[in-house]
């Protein structure tokens, strides 16, 4: 939280009330003036393994401090760009959807309802997870804006239509999302791992419109041609689930696969597609801050959404 | 898992498959023939803050292998009895009841089915929990059999009535319980902690037949005098949250509250009420494994449950 | 952070952004209208074996979520007063004291800048550590007030004059407190441990004005006792090292010791405390999450402070 | 444990008892009828520096309930193959070797026991370690079989004859297997770290019949050339020390050595192998779960085995 | 490492190789001149549950260090004493005895030897475990001594004969002890748990000259009644298993039990006896740091024996 | 410690006292005689977000005792050469520097006295620290020796002249040595992160002679192309910051940044440096145990600093 009573403070990463990168936390959603707001979806009952997740957007919003350090931007040698120029772009934390335990429907609707007063305001909607159903409500939020083409990182399909009922759990948002007339086209990059959705999955998802590229597959192409494979022309919106990445960078999570993506690949494919299009919205989900007992997963979860805000801002 | 083929084996605690106290399994639920079945009921959205009993079956029966080992009964050099004796009594394990992520209702659904499963089998059945909420299955699948009397050990009073629409949760079992025709009544010890429940949370419990006694009013009675506060002639289900016990020794759960229990206070209430009367049921919830490095509860939790299933069965 | 603006929450703990209590954020020092008024003290450079509780603040507030849950108020049925009253009392949390590193004289120098300005507004000024160096800074921000007692609870004596030149290390703070005119006495209990202290620092420190209290020598008088070699009719401020409790409960410290204090004696002794005169001040140190990994440290913390202040508030 | 009453369960992964991938468990050791049987050896007293590795069976078959998740096998979209085809192939768990605390001969004793059980059952014999010493009695137990050629994945040789008269600790396996006369050669990939080994060990191993092969001496060969260097027409035998992986993966074991190999590179190498000719046994040995916090080494140790079993079973 | 060169240092804790309380090391082990000679015994193969004791020498010296600050010995001040003063006792560690890997009775040979050495010396020796099995060579090393009766304080009887041919493990050391003809008798203080011990045991432990008494039998008689019940005008041999003390204090160790004792019981009660007599050996054995994640343990482990040899010093 | 007087030790590395390496310990520094000395330089107070580096030197000594297991030096299999032959070469641990809580003057000023004393004696200083702020008086140590270029292996540029006052925190090292008439020059190496500095920070430091390098940079260039950028004919002075290597094998460290090197890279950096010319002194700094719960960064910190040792030597 930002204090412009007392400009003079070294305000060290670790002083102070935690808000996402220690941005202006507004209580009141009828008034969020920014470019990019973050909000809290810490709803984890859609988990079918390892629960914890909804301590995520606390352990995100703790780590995110260590990279608040500063408050002049963020400059980036290699690119020799001053990311997050206070003085260029406004960004604000609006804290998290209600959620009630027990009752998935109102969790979803809530989160549903804090997306959409984001977008009604004009900005750009960071949804920090929970585990991956809180996409599903990200996306209904849409509902009735421009088409959108989603890109999502992550080690599992998440493409199963019904399992015992259950059509809002983790294992369902990308079939939920194909399903909205809005939504034109998926790209589906670092899927692996034996076992996760059976053959039929795969075949729906491709029939649905969906481009499926594994990590090897991915590596083989290069960023590059990962990029030329995503359309041109849209608007994009970008659902990372934290088991994209590899379990060595990212063990904090329910369902880990071995045999994902380092930090650089993504980093370069989120900088690709902010220079290729709009991504008009962002989630970040199953950071599980329970199993990340050195901290390294919720650190990579805020370095990874504070250098793709700076990018997604300053290629827009 | 017991082997017959093999009955010279030494047996280490830490060796072998890991069912409740190594007793055997059972995964014919219409083949359950025993005096005592062991459940777990791993589910965990009707947690109100940390997440993670969704495990504590697991931790459970992990722990309880160190408790196994020898299995010509348990001898309590205090009390000069052999517990668990192989010969007299039988205890099965029957697995976990099937748990759906995102759906309360059909979870708790499947847990009250075990339950029935267990009771038609004229077994006692002694359910893992999973977040204190799976004790509303538990108490529905007594329907249709002779009355009970509830005793529960908690820092919480679990009394809400609904909020937000939730009836279902960890705040509300003990309100559902007191609603049923076939519970007699309550007593509620342990109960204490700022803030758990507003004045008319208690106000209602009392005149629904709850008995409430904090830890203080417990250890200001002695054992005896608690037991002198609970209805003779009835019989009893008795219902442990462990986070009745003190964070000393119970660290591992979602909602720790300081100043709970020792070890011996509570295993002597359990032992006076086996000996006042039938204990019919038993579930002990709230264990959460990710938040008990060390093990500490997830022990407390199998040593609590093998001595209470011992004198439950040599008592009655 | 209540959110008037949707008074339909039900603002489950692990919801919204972490200020102590989620009680309103004030940024802006020169508007701090209180009864109390939380600030941290992220300072651990006074530190003599392991660092971290430069955490502690954040470890507490993360905590202290637990508790806020029902901003009703917390209701104790054992007293049978309804504490924190949000009719009757205003607490806020201002944030932390802005931290020099490798300065120890410029950090000490704006955590008296804070407590002052909370002390100007008339507030009761509730300290979070730190390490216990932070209570010099506290007690230098009440030169020109009217006199205060101070009470310790602290398994240490924390009366080294210099050691090495070091005179502003958390083994100084109650030498530091026993120099000041308006300091009149000290009252320390809990202390013990081997080779904390050498003897000349117990005679100064009685020479200085202090009633030296261990456990046992607590146990033996009773808290009935110890409270009434406490003076009467001054005014109190209360320093609490989290160390003073037992490793059992409060493991996450620097220096932990053995034989510490249980919850209620402590809980008591401040009620008492409470009610036998004003408590004008506050501060709970060396908490250090890094050694806390089930968060029984920082739930404790948060605990204490939450009832202390309901107390302090509540029979002043 | 699969339940066949009970055919409609969802069965999610944190559900029931923990047999390796949920496979039937066998306690009749004369009655093992399955292409693959997997038996824990917990034994860890041969272990030089951390101990630990005796509860790394019950730390895999806890992570391998993660890959069991729909029981219609395994699909994999890469190689568009579903291995694990309960179908076609039939796998069971049949518990652990029974350990013997101080006495490592009869321990070892009892290991050979219950892998002669299994090959003596036509099945595939895949033993969840303990230390490498287990691997010394997995390998006598071949003996009367066929030749076997051993591929060792590990990031040290094995290979100390004797010292202070220890010949079966974990420092001497692949020594021991050199001694056999069923033993046609070995392959070690991986070997690498400073001081492991000193230079009279690797003369012996290549004297013996080993071809030795350093990570990046891999990496430049290439997972063919590597292959290409691995006898032709011979049975295989493989043994994986998950140290042979990096730490960054595989932090959960008594000895890492940094610089070890990534996931594709020794599932490629597993398949390679798979294709090349019958792998007739297997063994995974080194992980220690108390040094695996975040369990993302049993999760790679689970990972690899239902990998390479199902290759093993699709290719032979 | 204290450091006569440098007689200026402030030598903080944290600073510094980490010997017992940072006593100088001895490697000369035929040139041992003290009063008391500290060795590590990191022997673990004798557990039956959970290994890892093997560290627990480097985790007690490490915590060791907390208590060293100020070598002017150790003031208390409710004793009003200054123990360990170092113008009066001289104290050692000589490292650790040679641990053989698979090699029960060559390592429990070689620690035989090392305290062979110290009472050559004439020094009393202190032995840090490593499991409760290093108390079988200590006792050995006694034999040609004058007789001695043997405290123990422990959950568990270790009484056992022999199982499987073990006759050396963590269960075995008492009935080892008592068959020895220069132990005159054993009290075995602490007992308790289900199932430790058949009922055969306790009978002929008591056959054999033991007093066994469980914690409330402990707390009824009060430590003054127990030291009556110990023989006087003998030489004690204190053994400390770790898990005596309750799991609160004493998470950290192979086989916890709940309802242990606390740290003022142990030490009244060790104050007790070295008023009564000699004690001429000590060893305190299971303290697990792996299981130990807050430190909790070794501190105790170090608070303890650093009184203990204090006060044995001081009234001998 | 190695121990002449007992040679037929097998002196696992689990046993003993933990100097690094187990080389001897040397405590009075006006004797020190080696090629090599390391120190411990444990201060943590010029951290700028966790501390607990304090902690370091105690970890890398007990990470570095598995690497020191058979004293007769170490085998590198794919160099053929036997670095740290103790017939060739002498190291010692001297043991640390002494560290003033609270006053960073005097800390770094006795971390220099330290550094001196080695230099004083002709051996290679080798420190252990500590934060990133104790290279200062490392450099400072250099004083009146032979000009050196300094290569920095980092995540951060640590370039900042003055902030707040704060001129010799972990923030100012490299810009403290690029002012010293001695340093001719430096390669900063693996700089990376955005926020850790602002633009002119890297104006100033090529302006004062830096040669900056990302991790990206660094491998486009390769180790050959590296190396050729820096000087040739001068003396080396290497400072290793932990968080230059990626968190996924150095997770225990204060400031972590993603995208970091592996472990191959850093060891034919230096390899390749300590063939080009002499490195004359040596730091690594920022491991911080606490964070490093599986200790994979300790041993990483170990393994590299043994290697770097052994490679310095036998190519000077």
């Amino acid at each position: 939280m930002p204090d412009a009573a007392r400009p003079a403070r070294l305000n060290l990463p670790f002083v102070g009330i935690c808000t996402f990168g220690k941005f202006p936390y507004i209580a009141d959603w009828d008034r969020i003036e920014a470019d990019v707001a973050v909000m809290g979806a810490p709803f984890d009952c859609g988990a079918q393994y390892r629960s914890g997740a909804r301590m995520g957007p606390r352990g995100i919003r703790e780590a995110s401090t260590l990279f608040s350090f500063g408050l002049g931007g963020a400059y980036d040698f290699e690119d020799d760009i001053t990311y997050l120029d206070p003085a260029k772009v406004r960004i604000v934390d609006i804290g998290d959807a209600d959620i009630i335990h027990t009752d998935t429907a109102q969790s979803h609707a809530n989160i549903a309802y804090g997306v959409r007063k984001i977008l009604e305001a004009g900005a750009v909607p960071v949804v920090l997870g929970g585990d991956h159903s809180v996409n599903i409500p990200c996306i209904d939020a849409f509902e009735g804006q421009e088409p959108i083409h989603i890109v999502q990182i992550d080690a599992h399909l998440d493409f199963v239509d019904e399992r015992h009922g259950v059509r809002f759990g983790h294992g369902n948002p990308m079939r939920r999302a194909a399903e909205k007339p809005y939504v034109t086209g998926l790209t589906q990059i670092g899927i692996r791992n034996v076992s996760s959705t059976a053959r039929d999955g795969y075949e729906a998802a491709r029939r649905m419109g969906a481009d499926i590229l594994s990590v090897r597959q991915f590596r083989k192409l290069g960023v590059e041609g990962v990029l030329a494979r995503i359309p041109d022309g849209v608007r994009y919106y970008l659902t990372i689930d934290i088991d994209g990445f590899d379990p060595s960078i990212a063990p904090g999570t329910g369902t880990p696969s071995h045999g994902g993506f380092g930090y650089y690949e993504m980093l370069e494919l989120i900088d690709g597609l902010a220079r290729k299009g709009p991504v008009v919205g962002l989630d970040l989900v199953e950071v599980a801050p329970d199993y990340d007992h050195t901290g390294t997963t919720q650190t990579l979860a805020a370095q990874v959404l504070l250098n793709a805000i700076g990018r997604i801002l300053h290629h827009r």
